[in-house]
């Protein structure tokens, strides 16, 4: 058999996770709290079903969705990223310096494209989103992981590992983070953004859930306290519009949108157009407003029932993050809990989580007693029903 | 500035000819030879429109259309592909060893994760497609052009130069080639077939243009002729149901399936799930037959119109390849005219093409005389036209 490339080897850790999570979704009976998907029942399948109806009687418009198109994206869509979404957060950003992917993931595949060597350091939090691991390790990065406290990242253990380590990325997820749900305060963002600058290293702000806050005061992107280019700024339409459309989109400036454009074309040549038309029309419609008030009320109720039920149900001594916003919580369980052994009993026990050592990078073994719980896609009534069952069965252990 | 990583230096020379290639199309009033679209008066915007209208409104369907997705893609695409596409032709696949791809070239990106270490080499067609080398040069691996003749790849020369390199692919398109419009025959797609199993290499066939055929008889794809798994076939929805779509597909052995899903879990995720599945439904519904008849139609038109213009309007000794099938036509000039410096002349006369250089690996300066000439989104009117331009031009060179 011809023989893989060392990169195989070095990602398998992160993709044997990424495996196993997707796996876990598979048994329809289980009260999963382990995807990171938005509520399907709140996804805009009218509006995109009646702007679909439109845009492809439209005369050109209809040929222009299904033909080749632009590396960079959709002219239409990118202008309105940079008024509607990026200008009101206080970035101001050129159209010119955005550039369409298949979803915020993509982003992170291609500033690797770009900027990786094998070898080359990243620095991220710790616990950090297993899945943008995978894809660092795959360019054989190595990823280490910052000290982080209750408000996230800690600025000054940044600044000490970037001198130890001259990493090419701070890879940081500053808003309801995935895993931990936790957001990071308006002076380490500054403080970000200055390191980046200083010491001439990446900053990766991946921002997918900043838009889904359902408590505190909105804050500004890191990206706005950006005055050298040093910071990229990474989102995605997954949780505002459709995941399965597979649309993101990054901001930075103009000597690495550049080379961005030239991996991007070596990748898949550019973004489908119609998702990224029917999404574009979504947004010059005015529709997106409404929708964000909806998709807020609806994640802001299983939120708040995610917090009554691990009050309710989990056993004395456990601790968890009360998120303002997105779709995840962390909790630490009290006693030996081993949360990876445990998700086979929980299996049984028909609920899922992901287990909370897989978020660590190293293999350190932190986290072993923890788990991220993702509320988007699940009722209140099943939120109820899955914590009690999970609540039950830790006490078990106990 | 935070450092590129090394690839960025390694891929500069193709990805200039490639954005070379993608500015040359933005002049409205050049009659451009130079892009591979299809004709865009033949992509199915009405059956999409009212697959959409449907699929769209049918319970469960829109939202499965915009939820996250399975990495591997839609099932019933997967199945339609195995059934009507690859079956038909020889290839007996398990949808189960059908990865979904963001468009043809999505592969070869992905088959370079899993297997090319920088300085691998992968053994190519000379001249050959340069979108792939920028594929490949992206992953630093080193491709070596073998020789070809009138029926396309020489195999004793690929049998030659695996001995001498050990390649890890073979990277061949044997139908309509891109850029020659050459047909590899049956006796060689065979013993390529046998030589990736004789030499444990992967044969990497490129097929997008097969269905489009105008004259001649239909051959089975190598893929068809592999019994040990050797063979990885890739194709593409782009000139069969829409480019825009960004959608293609692998077939390949299962272990290498399975390391392609963790390397596109690591890339994008997924496949956009709503352009899958209007594809399913455009399949499922019995259209693609109807529309096949109509895009051989328009497109033989096209190419009989080129052959007649090549015929009226090139200097004696000019040579071309009258293809059966595909989109493309290679022009080799008389005397000593160097297509890339023609090519600013043939800008202000309002027509374009493909210099023929850049699709030679190691500029050898081999095919600087030559052209690709692509006639699937011109009309016979504009074909005429432009094919006059160039010719008067060329004329007054020599």
């Amino acid at each position: 058999m011809t023989k893989f490339a060392d990169r195989i080897a070095y990602m398998e850790g992160s993709a044997a996770i990424i495996r196993d999570l997707f796996s876990a979704m598979d048994d329809p009976d289980t009260i999963s709290f382990g995807g990171g998907a938005p509520a399907t029942d709140t996804l805009p399948v009218d509006e995109v079903h009646d702007t679909a109806n439109d845009v492809l009687r439209v005369p050109g418009r209809g040929a222009e969705a299904l033909q080749y198109g632009p590396v960079k994206g959709v002219q239409q869509l990118r202008e309105i990223i940079a008024e509607q979404l990026l200008a009101p957060k206080g970035v101001e950003a050129d159209p010119e310096d955005i550039l369409i992917v298949n979803g915020g993931l993509e982003t992170m595949n291609l500033m690797c494209q770009v900027f990786i060597n094998p070898g080359d350091v990243i620095l991220c939090e710790s616990p950090t989103f297993v899945h943008c691991v995978e894809i660092f390790e795959m360019f054989q990065a190595k990823c280490i992981g910052c000290e982080t406290d209750d408000d996230g990242i800690v600025p000054e253990d940044v600044e000490k590992k970037i001198k130890e380590y001259h990493p090419k990325f701070v890879y940081v997820i500053p808003t309801f983070q995935n895993p931990t749900g936790k957001t990071l305060p308006e002076d380490r963002r500054k403080k970000l953004a200055e390191l980046g600058s200083k010491y001439d290293v990446i900053i990766l702000e991946d921002d997918p859930y900043r838009d889904l806050r359902y408590s505190g005061k909105a804050l500004k992107p890191i990206k706005a306290y950006d005055t050298t280019g040093h910071t990229v700024f990474a989102n995605s339409f997954s949780k505002i519009f459709s995941p399965g459309c597979r649309l993101g989109y990054v901001n930075a400036a103009p000597e690495i949108i550049s080379k961005l454009i030239d991996v991007k074309t070596a990748t898949n040549s550019h973004t489908g157009m119609l998702p990224q038309i029917l999404c574009a029309e979504f947004f010059a419609r005015g529709l997106f407003d409404k929708h964000l008030e909806e998709i807020i009320a609806v994640h802001k109720e299983r939120r708040d029932a995610m917090m009554a039920a691990l009050e309710k149900y989990m056993p004395e001594g456990t601790k968890w993050v009360h998120p303002d916003g997105g779709l995840f919580s962390w909790v630490e369980l009290p006693g030996d809990i081993d949360t990876t052994e445990l998700l086979k009993e929980a299996a049984q026990h028909k609920v899922a989580y992901i287990a909370g050592a897989g978020f660590f990078v190293g293999g350190t073994g932190e986290g072993r007693n923890c788990m991220r719980i993702s509320y988007g896609n699940v009722t209140p009534e099943k939120i109820d029903e899955g914590m009690k069952r999970l609540g039950d069965l830790i006490k078990s252990k106990l």
